[in-house]
């Protein structure tokens, strides 16, 4: 006999109608699957009026949080509704009246994560997120439920759809960024107001709760250096091309005993590293763990039914449950282990500049590189002599950021202009 | 304050070594996530007088099974043994017996999983099975726990870590397999009899346990179509590079309505597929869900600790569980819903061959594919002429198999002889 579970919807978008859509025409065989049947009693909206594709039975819909808040027959809340407020406020209020929450909503979540698992954890209520990172991935419940027994040390992800897909197209078509933007706008892969993903924050959010699971250990977004998509120019994809280097927008998270980086920046890894050939829209998660090794999870990272495939699968999780789990975290447990923030990492670096055509100027630029203790992987003039400068390009050797960036600040402009600089992993 | 668990091991050969130094050296991060500890009470082992790595406490080790199964105290019961006897008495007994099961047991579990299942379901016992297909990937979690609300359409795997191993130094230094495959088995990535590796059983195992999960409904090993790698050239390999494509042992499984496909033989996959980065002994597992979309899962397949990080997250489950679940087939709830064995599938081909160095010789190949339904994508001939003969590569579109096979006998010697068939998905 199938069990029926009475749920309500805080939003109903593009994710909200894929769930409506998964659990209204998959039903019989999520029911035959799981032995749960779930019976969507409210749905809230912000307009009545609007026009939608579901047809939706009457007394469903309603424009009133509370409706959905405070019916006691709602025993799971899913919030699609995305952004910091009223989502946190909404999701928390659900959360004290006992009601165990399913959400989407990586900004509230990375913001907000300890007050709502302290408001579950008081009220005994469930919080499920795997949907708030890597859309269709499993990779929350990857970390929290099948590698429990691994220290890991370091996370990569391409995270971010959308940044995937023109720096893709960038690299396929030596396009430019904002013509391959304008074209994802109007092929609807970009927001009309683009900052979060192209300047790197919905992925910085997402790295925050991949490397707090993966440590065990809190990762605040503050401390996420953030770099994004912008300034990259078709000239390097290229440069990095001929080299044997993709261009991707990477989360980099890694950890050393209790100091952790946390960054989000265009990254080259080699392209025979499986990550190159995660291509357009999708996302990826490459990790390591001293026991599991490296492995790596691809899929859809955004879209109304695959983002609706973890939504489901959270549901059907928090049905089961007999006692709702809860992350621990190392440093909250035991404050003197907590984790430091490493802004100082090390990684290779590309660099493009314009060299003046001169003999010695080549081992000047050397010769800074060398003062900071960074030496040189590879070199490599590129073109013709133009207005009496050649286009360079090095590869470095593992360096400090902070020497790196000290290196190329004394570079000085008659010796070489600075076009470009890129880190590589 | 920490739960203990008593447990017991059904041998300790690598996996059970690596289980042994995973519950051992991460036991306090291990009770520190979950709140469990794992006490290994008794371990059997062939021979008592061998010479091991591991400094087993006094009275641990045991060389009778009743030691382990009949014990009142032992709750779980690990199986290290392989092979199908006398790994499937000893779990059957343990079932019986009310103690859980967790196994790597791929050979045991593909051949008697129904009446396994059936013991396990009487008892109230869990059965977790994690470790058997994929090493460290959590696919198995995966298709019961993630993507319940989708509709799976086809998996493709690489399963087996010593033909992609294999595989992968053929296409890097154009060697033979021959050459390789000895110098793999004097590196210790290939057991010193390759047979149910090289000739594609232990992926055919695989492939029916991912199958029944994927499709809801049981696929038996039996109707898994096995051809191995003991046949592939070096020459095909490199004309498969030349047009794009890289050649892997894959192991697919695809359903439409209720007819099922299930073959593992050497595929070749355009390049830029992710599959095709996949190198060396690592796993994956790409497949499509009609929410979820493509996904790919990639990890180490094989190896003490990554199988270890599979086990201990079986273990924690079972022991975490409050009831134990079993997956549900269709085709055993209805049997008139039962899955039919489709072995006329379709793909499309690729084909060398020595043909006669004459005007008309490709058009009457051409005529010969196409009095079959088999209609040529690409054409290539290769080199110069020698005796009288060229060598010609095509690529085929989609045809079924049987034509395929129908047309490739009726070419006759004095056209063309046929040097090598491979499938191109």
């Amino acid at each position: 006999m199938d069990r029926t579970i009475t749920i309500g919807f805080l939003g109903c978008g593009n994710v909200g109608g894929g769930v409506w859509k998964l659990l209204s025409g998959f039903a019989d065989d999520i029911a035959h699957r799981t032995g749960l049947r779930f019976s969507i009693k409210r749905v809230l909206v912000r307009s009545l009026a609007k026009r939608r594709d579901i047809d939706f039975p009457d007394g469903v819909l309603t424009d009133r949080a509370e409706d959905v808040l405070d019916d006691p027959e709602i025993s799971i809340v899913l919030e699609f509704l995305g952004g910091e407020e009223p989502a946190h406020r909404w999701i928390t209020m659900a959360l004290e009246r006992g009601k165990t929450v399913v959400t989407a909503n990586k900004v509230a979540f990375a913001l907000h994560w300890h007050e709502l698992q302290k408001a579950a954890k008081q009220s005994g209520a469930g919080l499920y997120y795997e949907a708030a990172v890597c859309g269709a991935i499993p990779i929350i419940h990857t970390l929290e439920e099948s590698l429990q027994a691994n220290r890991i040390s370091y996370i990569y992800g391409i995270v971010n759809g959308t940044t995937n897909y023109i720096l893709t197209r960038m690299s396929r078509e030596g396009a430019e960024y904002a013509d391959v933007l304008a074209d994802a706008q109007r092929l609807g892969l970009a927001e009309p107001d683009p900052a979060s993903d192209v300047e790197g924050l919905d992925a910085a959010y997402k790295l925050s709760i991949l490397a707090s699971l993966a440590f065990h250990g809190r990762v605040p977004f503050e401390n996420v250096y953030v770099e994004g998509i912008t300034q990259v120019q078709a000239e390097d994809i290229r440069c990095g091309q001929e080299l044997g280097y993709t261009l991707k927008l990477l989360a980099i998270a890694k950890r050393d005993g209790l100091h952790v980086e946390t960054r989000v920046h265009p990254t080259f890894i080699r392209n025979d590293h499986p990550l190159a050939n995660i291509s357009g829209a999708f996302n990826a998660v490459f990790l390591h763990g001293h026991a599991c090794g490296e492995m790596m999870f691809m899929g859809r990272g955004a879209g109304d039914l695959p983002t609706a495939s973890a939504i489901v699968s959270d549901l059907v999780r928090a049905a089961s449950a007999q006692k709702h789990l809860y992350p621990t975290f190392d440093n909250e447990l035991h404050p003197a282990v907590s984790l430091q923030n490493n802004t100082d990492w090390r990684c290779a670096f590309y660099t493009r500049m314009l060299a003046k055509d001169e003999p010695g100027v080549l081992s000047r630029i050397a010769q800074t590189f060398a003062d900071h203790g960074v030496s040189i992987a590879a070199m490599q003039q590129k073109g013709e002599q133009r207005d009496g400068r050649v286009t360079v390009v090095f590869i470095t050797h593992q360096a400090s950021e902070r020497d790196m960036q000290k290196a190329i600040l004394e570079i000085r402009p008659e010796v070489a202009t600075v076009e470009s600089l890129l880190r590589v992993e």
